[in-house]
């Protein structure tokens, strides 16, 4: 907390533009056979010729040998340390469907499960019903009011739903129905504190409903609650780097991320090159932009190395959209690592380039893991990208006299 | 301490194994002449073949500039920050000489020291008595009662000695007697808190009886104490890490460090090979082993560039008998540098090596601190050693959605 409070006292506005553009998962490990990465496989002459230009570097999104989920790797992007502002689970659910989630909401991570005549959970998952049939049992649980309490049931994909309580006097502190096992009946949710009686009794009555209403929809006869929180209390982009920052990407999960830290969500198709649309055409009206590239990390997730690398070429190619408008900052870089080879995220530091005219020069000439390893960057914790960057657009005063 | 609460929540045990080998005192500088550290000028195919297939780079053990204790260096390879988690100088003398101090034990340092008639101190070191001596005048202290409190009193080394209070309703917030000067009397030993009332009483009659006891022993005819202290609270590795740790060390110290964390002291000879012997034999009963090499750093402290030159080589040559093991992860380090030049340890970083299958080539091709520079773990806090081995042992799950 103490870098955003220092930030703040030397942040000024200015017209110089930052756009971040994250590759999600976007570092990886050598294939076996080539001993080349993803990103060194992939052609990606306008990435090198940015490098070049510019200067490189590795970073770790919360620190070294760990693994950051989306949500930690993102905040550490935008500046803000994910141990300190770390996001429950049930908020982190809410904004990863792009659900406004309003301060006093308490947002709940649901699982459709499947109980048997003894009401003990036989399946915690409800054998992952598809995200159709979620939706479909989502809309008859939506909407209820339960003591002046508003209840919102949303899907997220499968088994899984997000559950918000919107109301006067409600707080998170209540322990799970999720058993976490099964052959148990799910729990009552208790308050941890007496200030959550209240929420802990609607949640109860909330499980007590659904039963009656899901009776005839086996294998999804239930519902197990988890993971209790509020939107996580911080302070805007606007508040702590005096920008005026937008989101452009595609999956709802990263807008709401970039909510959280208040920026605004710009409308956009899907593609790259719908992004950098998006970006040019809004380009007058906001000085950060945070564009999000999602093809990167599925392709890893898959295992699907070639995949990963062709994802990466396009993006290259749709570069050019990018250095066209000359933005006065523009950093490239990911969330995290997801390597094919490991099929999901992983610790692996991610490479970075950060070009402005400012920059002091290296002497790394091609985008690639190893050739950041020797970046006139080094290796520096992710939460210093925003410090860099906002420096580089010349938007930060000297600190002391 | 934030971070190791963190590794607490996403780590899991699993089959995989870690050896995490320390050549004390490993860093040093170059020779004038050769323009080689003790690294560079020893032959090291199997430590260049390991660097070469693993991935390198320089850590700091407290920070930048900071020599750290033999203690620190430690606590800091197994993750604890050794700032955070300080031991007092009693405890340390303790753990060093292997002692099992208990949770409630108060242990302080003491030195035999001379006393002229009036009861000045004239030597502070008792002419550095033999440790024979010492042994033989521990033995006289030894195993008083005072108070219903046990007081142990054993040897280190030439004057110095440890003395262990057990008892009910101790505590170590005293005032030393040694007064770090000559020419002056001993200092009565003085509570800092009410609750110390007690055992600075029983210090006080200690010091008394010892005066007595030692009357006809010159030069060691009086003992001063100083830095009463506790164990220190340190976490478990298996509550951490949840791992099943073991030491092999042939040195008390070493063991004892490792003790404290948790780790279970194997039996084993003295020499390198040894030691390799009894980490093969022990193989199949632990997940973490650490494995501690003296000889380094007395070479390092005697000024000896040759001795530790050859030492490094035996290590690379017994290398063989661990590689064939093939464990999941291997790091080799050192706790501090003792460059030959210096005769002591130094602040320089310490080159390391992390071996395992997904560690991410860099381009290093030779262990040595210049190689290291460029190594694609880059320069980092010996903290992070232990969650970067857990990662590689895949031991960690993600941190956040």
């Amino acid at each position: 907390m103490a870098n955003l409070e220092l930030i703040k006292t030397i942040a000024r506005a200015s017209p110089t533009k930052i756009v971040l553009v994250v590759l999600d998962g976007l570092g990886g490990l050598p294939n076996p056979e080539t001993g080349k990465t993803e990103l060194e496989t992939a052609s990606t002459p306008n990435l090198d010729q940015l490098a070049t230009k510019g200067i490189c570097g590795l970073i770790d999104l919360v620190s070294p040998g760990i693994t950051p989920g989306s949500g930690p790797g993102h905040l550490a992007l935008f500046g803000y340390d994910p141990v300190t502002f770390a996001i429950g689970r049930g908020a982190l659910e809410a904004v990863g469907i792009d659900f406004d989630l309003e301060p006093g909401d308490v947002a709940a991570r649901g699982n459709f499960c499947t109980i048997d005549e003894a009401s003990l959970v036989t399946d915690r998952r409800a054998g992952r019903i598809s995200t159709e049939k979620c939706t479909e049992l989502c809309r008859l649980l939506d909407g209820l009011v339960i003591e002046r309490v508003k209840l919102f049931v949303r899907p997220v994909r499968e088994h899984r739903f997000v559950v918000v309580f919107r109301g006067d006097n409600i707080f998170p502190d209540v322990s799970d129905s999720d058993p976490q096992q099964i052959g148990v009946a799910p729990k009552i949710v208790t308050a941890l504190k007496p200030q959550a009686d209240r929420i802990a009794s609607i949640a109860n009555q909330f499980i007590t409903r659904a039963k009656v209403i899901l009776a005839d929809h086996y294998p999804a006869n239930m519902v197990l609650l988890r993971g209790f929180s509020q939107r996580p209390q911080l302070p805007t982009m606007g508040e702590v780097y005096k920008l005026k920052p937008a989101v452009i990407a595609s999956y709802p999960m990263y807008r709401g991320l970039a909510k959280l830290v208040g920026m605004e969500a710009l409308e956009t198709g899907t593609s790259i090159e719908d992004e950098l649309t998006t970006l040019k055409r809004n380009y007058a009206n906001y000085d950060f932009f945070f564009l999000h590239i999602k093809a990167t990390d599925s392709a890893g997730e898959d295992g699907n190395f070639n995949g990963k690398v062709a994802v990466i070429e396009q993006v290259d190619s749709a570069l050019t959209h990018l250095l066209s408008i000359a933005p006065d900052v523009i950093v490239v870089t990911g969330d995290h690592s997801t390597p094919a080879l490991l099929k999901g995220h992983s610790w692996h530091p991610v490479p970075i380039i950060l070009y402005s005219k400012w920059c002091r020069l290296d002497r790394v000439s091609e985008f690639s893991e190893s050739a950041c390893v020797l970046g006139g960057l080094g290796r520096f914790p992710a939460t210093q990208v925003m410090p860099l960057a906002m420096a580089n657009a010349l938007k930060l005063t000297k600190f002391g006299a």
